[in-house]
């Protein structure tokens, strides 16, 4: 089990063990602010062990129903009830087993040219429909959920119409409840106790992923034995020993020295939708109070060959965080026609070095370059990795003095918006 | 024509025109800089007058042989023979003539889960290919040209796989140029006065983008348009009349008052390449020296649901350029199951609702936001846009005190990359 831990590599950073050393005594207390389970909305930290096994028995039943219904399964969605589904599907696509429905997304936008050709797409198509959202009152998703479902009942008619509608929403309250209770759609639960960034592991993400064929209960054994990590002590829980804390630490260390945009970088343009994943945990959980380290994403090489001069000479701004795939899977061998140089190498074996070069040639220009290794693309990393990077996302949070689980500042454009439509 | 020039809107930013003013002599003598052709890399500031007609009209006969081989066009290229390519088919699909091939990129990363998943798609589809790059020795293109030029041997044979075979190089030099008139592939020129992140103008984009079934001869106009603008004096080529101008003294203005980030924002997604395309522009152009605004790019709504909150309350770092697209197209009217408030809405109506929202909001607290207005998605207006930015790019470089057009700091991560593979 050893190789399917999540990593972490802070070599070249220039601060000592000592340094990071004065952050212990926050982070132990963070530690135990997100064990006590009393914060409000750490309902995720425990989620591993505690979830819901009859909730769960449930989506695999769905999932299964799902399959043998549709080809496309369209989930509508926005934020972190589009964002981990997305990034699991992408990167775990080798690990989806065959015959299951392609996963398409709606209601992630307000485009009528995105939408319209998704119908178009959908039209001689069987499909089902996947509604996520805790109030029922998110314009994007209402809007797109009720452009889907008069689709839907176009073709279907309003009765089979119903029975390829899943919800997931409140457990009691809200606008999307009541029509599922009235119309009697099969529906899950968004809990109560877990933030939208932070519910990739509760039936938000497990329906759409499991449907998508992915194993989802190795999700939440990664998951688990991630966590088992930290509450088992194998971590000890203390720096320099628990890679979470580390990476909490390194990063608030490096923002106090003025580094305050983190790149998270991917080798493997599957980790893209992984890499957005990040940006909501992180950009969502510490931007507040005026303070925040901005978080931006790079998919290597491609954008060496675009971003690639900024980093290396520009505004020294930046660290980096490299998202590192260590197995990435069968390897394509380069044939004589490209060049003696790169001829009979594998092209992982390039991109391997392409890593490890830019990571020297960075180092070497005085960049801060953290790596997470991530040991391959299945579904038990996918959940290892998930539960890795909420808890040190929380962590930081607390390290930078700001709630990690509210965001009060994204009401503000919504009540603006609504006055525009009511002008109107 | 009026309203099919691209439009700047600086509403609400507290600093006055005389503030800008300050700039006026160094844009102008970077106007004149740009207008000489005396220095380095500025063939695309004439580029729109003063193309090759010849090659163009080879260009175009090229394109309708592609069209008649293919199903699928494979470009091969990274940075600056990718982006722009892959910025004008997205943007401009619905601009795209039926029965045309479609563009898929490879070369553009060293991902073999790429490269596999590629050639399984390609395996029963009839295939031309496009190999970009001005020296041949781009590790990522010679890689993919490798391998696909192998799978076009196995498919086709040799004499008609050479024939498939396109390609954009160096007139004269370097080893895909040899191989070139060696194999007697179809081949077009690089121009040597034209840096890679400024060529999608020249035959490294026309010629994709024109066998994607978009008209180039338009795109071409557009951006005469744009640069007639300017040189007719129509804007009065200074301060605050310039459009192009005002944006890079704005964005220079915001920079020195510590605003170092750029976010380019779109709220259509199909916008999303451009503005990887923006990203190299302006983060290989002016990351250098220790300087530079860190060009970020976010599609909304979706990222408001993720980002919104760290731009409303977080670091005040950031500044927001909205890449706002006028006529979205046609529109779908939302029905009466999305709730009373916006049922008989456009959804269009409702995302032009989001955008004043947001920029009210985020002016609201302090966020500088310039406005860049695209009328619409053609390949006219896509022409303009590309020179305007150009132009105002290496306009915004000079005000830094940069120099637009190398990208020096590229090198150091290849010499290391080399440095690992001969290494093992």
């Amino acid at each position: 089990m050893g190789n399917k831990n999540i990593g972490l590599n802070l070599d070249g950073l220039d601060f000592s063990r000592e340094c990071l050393e004065i952050y212990t005594q926050e982070l132990q207390r963070g530690q135990q602010r997100l064990e006590s389970g009393q914060e409000e909305f750490t309902g995720w930290y425990r989620l591993p062990f505690d979830y819901d096994r009859t909730e769960l028995q449930r989506i695999l039943e769905a999932a299964e129903e799902i399959r043998k219904k549709c080809t496309v399964f369209v989930v509508i969605g926005i934020g972190g009830s589009y964002l981990g589904t997305r990034a699991a599907v992408e990167w775990l696509e080798p690990a989806a087993k065959a015959g299951f429905p392609k996963i398409c997304f709606a209601g992630q936008n307000i485009s009528s040219r995105y939408h319209r050709s998704l119908l178009k797409e959908l039209r001689d198509k069987d499909i089902c429909l996947c509604v996520i959202s805790k109030s029922g009152t998110t314009a994007e998703p209402s809007i797109a959920f009720g452009i889907l479902k008069e689709f839907l009942i176009e073709k279907y008619g309003r009765e089979e119409a119903g029975n390829r509608i899943y919800v997931i929403t409140d457990r009691e309250k809200g606008v999307l409840r009541e029509e599922t209770n009235r119309e009697g759609y099969k529906s899950f639960v968004v809990p109560d106790d877990i933030g939208g960034r932070y519910s990739v592991l509760s039936a938000v993400g497990l329906l759409p992923i499991a449907a998508a064929g992915i194993d989802v209960k190795r999700m939440l054994e990664g998951a688990a034995a991630e966590a088992g990590r930290v509450s088992s002590g194998e971590n000890g829980s203390e720096l320099p020993k628990d890679p979470g804390m580390c990476y909490a630490a390194a990063r608030n260390e490096l923002y106090k020295r003025g580094k305050i945009i983190e790149v998270f970088e991917a080798y493997e343009p599957s980790l893209a939708s992984f890499i957005e994943w990040l940006k909501q945990l992180f950009g969502e959980s510490e931007g507040k109070c005026g303070k925040g380290i901005f978080p931006a994403g790079l998919q290597f090489s491609t954008d060496l060959h675009s971003m690639g001069q900024f980093l290396q000479e520009g505004n020294p701004v930046v660290f980096e965080t490299i998202l590192n795939v260590e197995d990435p899977g069968e390897d394509l061998i380069i044939p004589e026609g490209a060049g003696a140089a790169l001829a009979g190498k594998g092209m992982s074996e390039v991109n391997r070095a392409a890593l490890q070069g830019v990571t020297a040639a960075h180092r070497k220009a005085g960049i801060s370059v953290i790596r997470i290794d991530l040991p391959k693309a299945d579904p038990f990393v996918f959940g290892s990795a998930v539960w890795f990077f909420e808890r040190a996302c929380a962590l930081s949070a607390y390290l930078l003095g700001v709630t990690p689980f509210d965001q009060p500042g994204v009401e503000q454009y919504k009540a603006e918006m609504r006055s525009v439509l009511e002008k109107e």
